[in-house]
């Protein structure tokens, strides 16, 4: 942990009287992140960031079993380049960052800081593959992207975020559509089963869709506050791209084809879930498989002699089995303790004078507060079992919230009711006019979050206009 | 390895008849790069990429163990901060990419794209150090950088490249030059034992340091071509920033003190140095260190019965032992070998029915092109050892070959001979003038690589000016 010489944790706004602000105050608190100085832009502090390297290194395993690889394309891309697929370029012309002079010379063609690199890919690809023997093409690149945003929020809405963008293209529709899914489900697996957060699995409705594909696939998680927060997209564009880009390759037959395409992505916004899901009014709750401290060390009464050395054994003992560290500053207990509490460590280890004569540790877990006296002999084996629990309990009352606050509406009162009286998200028909969905956005600001893979049929008719339903929609206001 | 249709590899320019072409050639035969579509981007391709990730890795690993934590600064810097600090800007404005407009608001101030973070991590620590509690902060980054370079060339100069760049904040002179100096170490020791490439070490001209640097120190290395690679540097600020962005901390005394700074980066242009001390007119060659596949299983006449089983069964038995991969694609075996050789990857298992009958495989080193018959029983022992000894005969080629270009000069008439009959290293005494290394640098185009830390007195007088010697410097061409 750094140094510093802040001596007392601030109090941080309750969420239940002020969510956005209690939002703001841990993720200063906890020091996630700091503003940078253009607008909308945020500096990733050494916490916020080793979170986040945890993330992209779990991502980054599966990209590479699943047989991806890694390259890096440019930040910059020529506006008469960015116009080649009109839909993409309509989705994203109004947030793009303009350079217009390099050094000092006037640029004559505007050039565009990527905000995603669907076209650099396109291009790249239409040079490149050329016969069924450069199939498929399964690339990803992590880096940064800029969107002018008109109001931002640290990691939920930002100017410049990073993330990962895979891209990739294939012979045919049905391997295209497979590593669509593919991909959505590891981003459902990371979601869950790392950062416990438990998520619906859907497709985007055409409205929502990614500006360019046919249809866009998502997983989207449920904060404390009841909006929705979209986690994790993956694109399918059939053959979109390739017809604007002329990406075509010669099938077994000898026959040009145009290759089918996909792109997905994972970005730093996932951080403002994991605050936002997990977190309470003590600060964040970190889920142990990818918080970058899993234990902390507070030695108790440190200045007795034996205290330190017994603690740093400790840390020795434990420091292959977990990740652990230990605050052996002249900082008090209590602050230490709010300080890890703030920053959501799983569990904190307790060790002062008399645990040592008992030959025991006191264990607290973040999540619930409980306490527990453990002989230093079963240490080893408690520990790990102890990080699993709070692991599977966090996960737990996520999905608990997730499932209590999902309301079944069949009409707009009952959807204006659930979203007053129990935000979260409704299960709704929808007749699949997109009008009835915009009705219902400007009525109630809840948009649709995803039209789930696993269907119900709740009602006949559409919620908002009554007409045939075709199928059953997830709502929510959302981030 | 990806599945590519190419049945051949071009062949390439001889080095030989013109450098800059073979260096062109490789890059693109050995698919490391392709070009962006902005004039002087790059498209890092998986093969060159995956080598990246591996210095970077080694690197990564390198920073944390030294106490340093990544972090993620924005990307955009607006113009008044950049003019903080005057050196700074007058070295780097010229070659600024400048952001004017916002999706489509007209920005009332420019906003820079990064060519370098100082300033931002300045006002950082500005506002993030209070007393000698908070010190040191030791930051790194991995992120890109834009330079408005004129002319371009792939990994060496381009106008977006990948870097990291470190930037630590201390309270005394004596830490900050500490940590200056142990980043250089890092930087050396990446090269030396994992990119097999000897670097001298020292200190940067006046004329040659870091804009707003106290001093800059840097590790240079020799090309093929007898031109140097600035390969690493490290800066010392003084307290140079902390007075422009007023970042003063509180000491045990209770006195207001400005920090003392460092900065430190290395970047994809590494890349060109790999290419262009280890290659030869087959290709590239990968020091097994770094080497993203060390060894390629070539399976000769695959079609017989068991080739490939027993091929496949070889790559199993190897893989948790060396980074090894198979090429059983229908191409010829020939075609695979030049592939592999212009890849450089240090190693080619070849394995053939004969081979297979006599329960043995073919070794062949990429650098000598030696090819030994290893028993099977012998692999698990041979494998490794052949791997140190390619790495190990690399690294003495590349330092031969710098030691036996490396001449003495005690007048201009040496040093002109020496840089025309044999290019390199020039060892020649200054006066410490800077219209001296100006004038050698108008008449020979070479340039002051270093002050190297271990100085020899060559002789009494300035190799230019004829005056009293203060210190020997390393002179070259250079990228």
């Amino acid at each position: 942990m750094s140094k510093n010489n802040k001596q007392f944790v601030e109090k941080i706004t309750a969420m239940e009287d002020d969510f956005a602000q209690w939002y703001t105050d841990v993720v200063k608190q906890a020091e996630l992140v700091d503003y940078g100085a253009v607008r909308g832009t945020m500096i990733i502090k050494p916490y916020g960031f080793a979170i986040w390297e945890n993330i992209r290194d779990q991502l980054d395993r599966r990209f590479k079993e699943t047989g991806h690889s890694n390259v890096s394309f440019p930040l910059f891309i020529p506006e008469s380049m960015l116009q080649k697929e009109k839909d993409h370029i309509e989705g994203f012309a109004p947030e793009v960052a303009w350079v217009t002079k390099g050094g000092e010379e006037e640029l004559e063609e505007r050039i565009c800081v990527r905000p995603t690199s669907e076209v650099l890919f396109g291009e790249y690809y239409a040079k490149n593959i050329h016969s069924y023997r450069d199939l498929p093409k399964l690339f990803n690149q992590w880096s940064n992207v800029v969107r002018w945003e008109k109001t931002t929020r640290p990691f939920l809405r930002s100017l410049e975020f990073l993330w990962q963008e895979g891209h990739t293209a294939h012979a045919t529709q049905e391997e295209a559509e497979e590593e669509t899914a593919q991909m959505l489900d590891i981003y459902a697996e990371i979601c869950e089963d790392y950062l416990a957060i438990p998520v619906l699995r859907g497709k985007k409705t055409e409205k929502e869709k990614f500006a360019g594909a046919e249809y866009t696939l998502t997983v989207e998680s449920l904060m404390h506050d009841g909006k929705a927060l979209q986690s994790g997209t993956s694109h399918y564009f059939g053959t979109g791209f390739a017809e604007a880009f002329d990406i075509r390759y010669l099938n077994k037959d000898g026959e040009q084809q145009p290759v089918h395409q996909t792109s997905w992505g994972m970005s730093t916004r996932i951080m403002g879930a994991l605050i936002m899901v997990h977190g309470d009014n003590r600060g964040l709750v970190i889920p142990p498989r990818i918080a970058p401290t899993q234990a902390m060390i507070v030695p108790v009464a440190q200045h007795k002699e034996g205290v330190l050395d017994k603690a740093y054994d400790l840390r020795d003992r434990l420091q292959h089995l977990v990740r652990v560290d230990i605050d052996s500053s002249d900082k008090k207990p209590g602050w230490k303790f709010n300080e890890y509490e703030m920053k959501g460590i799983p569990v904190r280890i307790e060790m002062g004078p008399k645990d040592i004569e008992n030959e025991q540790v006191v264990l607290v877990r973040r999540d619930t507060g409980d306490k527990e006296f453990v002989p230093l002999s079963e240490l080893e084996e408690r520990l790990p079992a102890l990080l699993e629990e709070v692991q599977q309990n966090i996960y737990n009352q996520a999905l608990t919230h997730l499932n209590e606050t999902t309301t079944t509406a069949k009409n707009m009162d009952e959807f204006k009711q659930a979203l007053d009286e129990k935000p979260g998200f409704i299960q709704a028909m929808w007749c699949g006019d997109h009008t009835c969905e915009e009705k219902i956005k400007d009525e109630t600001s809840a948009t649709s979050r995803c039209i789930p893979f696993e269907q119900q049929h709740v009602s006949d008719s559409c919620v908002y206009c009554g007409r045939e339903a075709k199928e059953l929609v997830y709502w929510a206001r959302a981030y």
